[in-house]
């Protein structure tokens, strides 16, 4: 779908570098935790083995050109944030989705979003805006929200998380296109609609 | 819609207390901070205010009867915890919901419950059990999860909650009958069906 | 003896588990951190060894009956929250006890329960209550408290607890059953009693 | 009774303090929160009034004479630490006790201390040391422990504390001592003895 | 002085929005916590009031144009991050500082940046790198460092920060330009130079 | 140089013992978690390993002689403070530096000392005191501080710290001893002088 976002390198990576990202993001007792790729532990290990600071450098805090695929900044390993560049075609969506795991920040560096989040208390208020270059918006933790580029050019923004891995649910695929499928009574009866609509739109995500 | 839980007293009442409940969870420096209704207090308070420790009472931390409405213990404020009695009508559904703030460790007392969860990591993975009384599961913070009572007979089930104010999103209501709507070419997009399907689906929640 | 409460295996095996329990219970950076039996680990583990996501089951969330001993929930690991079912026989008590990590709230759903617990400020003052079936109360995390049926039938009580390992000590014991035992002095002077009325008391935990 | 050890100053006026005194300890935002002494507020606060920075001044964050009975330091409030000194008449009983929100690391500079603690896991087992000047002993928080002169001379102890509001439950106090006092019938089956016994307990609280 | 970034609104106006700002970050309760211009309070308030949520407005998120001076964001209270922009006129140096409360991941989105950070352990190593469009850099919390403008054109680069208040110690100006300044014994023994070179070099700050 | 304090064992170990020591101070799920010496462990490892609680014994959790150089604590890993002798030769100073984990509460037991510390907000403001025996001061987390000893006689004072591992930059070597050198432009421009007054500054730490 060409008007999908391509929901760069950073937060890509971040879903994949999860399975051996640390567990928790507290306040620090030492400098860093650079993280090891312990290839030679059997054993699966959730980032808690740091780099021994001696051997740390300054290439385990760079990560070089957001739009090129790239491993994962090990030196973020334990500091509790990240960052990611989303670049929207014309009229790409970014779906609702939530960060169970952080609040996020975003800044416009070009084109228009229309951007919206819904609260939870009060139950189900939609807050949007349309943001233009040096605009920027918040997204408070584990709410559902979104980023729609209004415009015929592209769209450009970064966005900064309170999490070294804010997780990704994106509410359509993880409702309707779940492996095994959710059973098909919660649905019909969640969404009030009869089996075959809620068929229909495990369909797309087939 | 008769099938539908009850989601009792707690819960609901839990979503109420919201407005004045205090803001984070984190270990106390104190026995308890009971919360103060504060009507003397023109400005608004997320809870910040305890009473005084020597006016406490045994009855600020007692619930009498988690079936019968009532106000909110007001004893449990800032100690990162909470209970719901849910009650299921035959074949009712506590439809896919997450809780942003919150873990949850639901014990079945009575009847049989199907329930079930989806990872964001691995992506979307389905996680299902049916439960009877005694079985315990649980649902990690910020899942969206679901349980259904798969039996002609009621079904009651009690669940811890780790915080004291774990918020809920139900995803249908959020989604489709958010105030106000979200944008149609954004759900349209995300659910990569037509408007008018997204349209019946917003009528189910007007 | 016959009076004292079954301490059901949920809140028996956490103790147990706790050789190899995770050591701190922060917001999570992951879905969940199911722990591994690293049997495979010569080293001892404090449990920040996840099993890998891919590898996770339902069953891994799932304690089949809380009154079948069994072992402890895999998939609790790092998520903060746990939960004991209580069972007291005719007149049992559960003997005054702190748990260091975790409030407590705790509902009944059968019988009738006389609780309590002591203040550290203002200073040693009791709360008590007596519960019935559907009533909820907490004890705050630290406070020494107890529970006592106060009926000739049995009660049956569900305790949520806030943390994955709430640690449990319990005052006669941990006073005058310590291993070896605390010094004469210090419990004559700290008592303020003859040494012969401590060892009496030391004799019952013999 | 002379033999008892001062607490003093900073760890009595902590107690008093607490009644507004903030109620959490996580990381700070802020260089300081100086605590207000809001007389101005007819509502009950703990502590999350601060003073305007502009308006503090050094006195805030000193402690004039730890043995000279004082106010506390405003300064420290939500700093997360606090200090105690510790003097121990000859034979003098600082008695099991706990501290419920704080790790307690005790420094000897004066004397000799016999000092000790019991553990929850495994259960109820005593740990001990001889300590002299200059030794360092540590005591996990939510531990049961005490300190015991064992010299005709006096002592001096300093201990650090990891909360700014540890708290202190003295054991045989809260159990024998509270106000009310606590059911006869759960203290005699706690402690396994005859209820004239914990009348006896008790009277010495009395 | 021309070559000196303009440390932009965001990060300058958090410092000016410190004295109402929350004083802690931690994991929350509600979905936000919009911060109240609370000018009907006489008492100095750090923020742990919040807009009723009832009342609040998407434009509490948004913050228009980070390069027109404006209002803090106070729908960021309480959500635990927060974004700066930083403009560098040619060869501007962003000086030797640290952020006492946040973790920094900065984006440059035009020119030329040589940054760097010291560590503390292992004790005082440089780590720097150059970095152009597109690349990303972290600096640890609380680690002294820097960013430089190497080439004759501007840069720009957008910073995360893991707090809502990350603070700001500017390093010479603390140092050297405090008020009252520091002692000249202490600063001359410091920096094992003679008094005259501390007195030159506070006179680059008075 | 003779006049300089000897920052004694507590402190200098345990800047060592970073390389082991456990990443984060949160509340604990465990009663401890004593940290092992994994030299059979090849991989580096941040402490996460706790000796199995029924191997802990007591002299774990106890530090002979202050003024000895030792091993660290190994009981205190994870438990969130540490303490510090420091020592004041006539006249001697512990020149400005920051703990960016922890806050410092200090209490002189001899001698007399000339303290102070630099706010970040408001701007670089000095708060100084003159200690004697018995007074207690605060250093906030993160803030640049100073201990001057202003008499011909030693001085002695005992700090406990709110982190297992608090850290330490001094200043004047982090900005001017650095490994490598930090740029002179960058320096230069910070401080507002001369090239050549950089070079004479870095030449005193060479």
């Amino acid at each position: 779908m060409k008007g999908f976002p391509n929901y760069l390198v950073a937060l890509a990576l971040m879903a994949l570098a999860c399975s051996i990202a640390s567990a928790y993001d507290p306040a620090p007792l030492q400098d860093f935790c650079v993280a090891v790729n312990s290839s030679t532990q059997a054993v699966f290990v959730n980032g808690k083995f740091c780099k021994d600071p001696k051997l740390v450098i300054a290439n385990d805090f760079l990560f070089r050109g957001l739009n090129v695929p790239r491993d994962r900044i090990l030196g973020l390993n334990t500091l509790g944030i990240s960052l990611a560049r989303l670049d929207f075609a014309s009229y790409g969506v970014n779906p609702p989705h939530t960060h169970p795991h952080a609040t996020e920040i975003l800044v416009v560096v070009e084109g228009t979003l229309y951007v919206g989040f819904v609260t939870s208390n009060p139950k189900n208020r939609l807050f949007t805006k349309v943001l233009n270059a040096g605009d920027v918006f918040v997204f408070p933790i584990g709410l559902i929200h979104f980023q729609f580029n209004v415009r015929k050019t592209n769209a450009v923004a970064f966005a900064g998380l309170g999490s070294q891995n804010p997780g990704l649910i994106t509410i359509a695929k993880a409702v309707f296109g779940s492996n095994p499928l959710i059973n098909l009574d919660v649905l019909s009866k969640a969404f009030q609609v009869d089996k075959d609509v809620i068929k229909y739109l495990e369909k797309q995500f087939g």
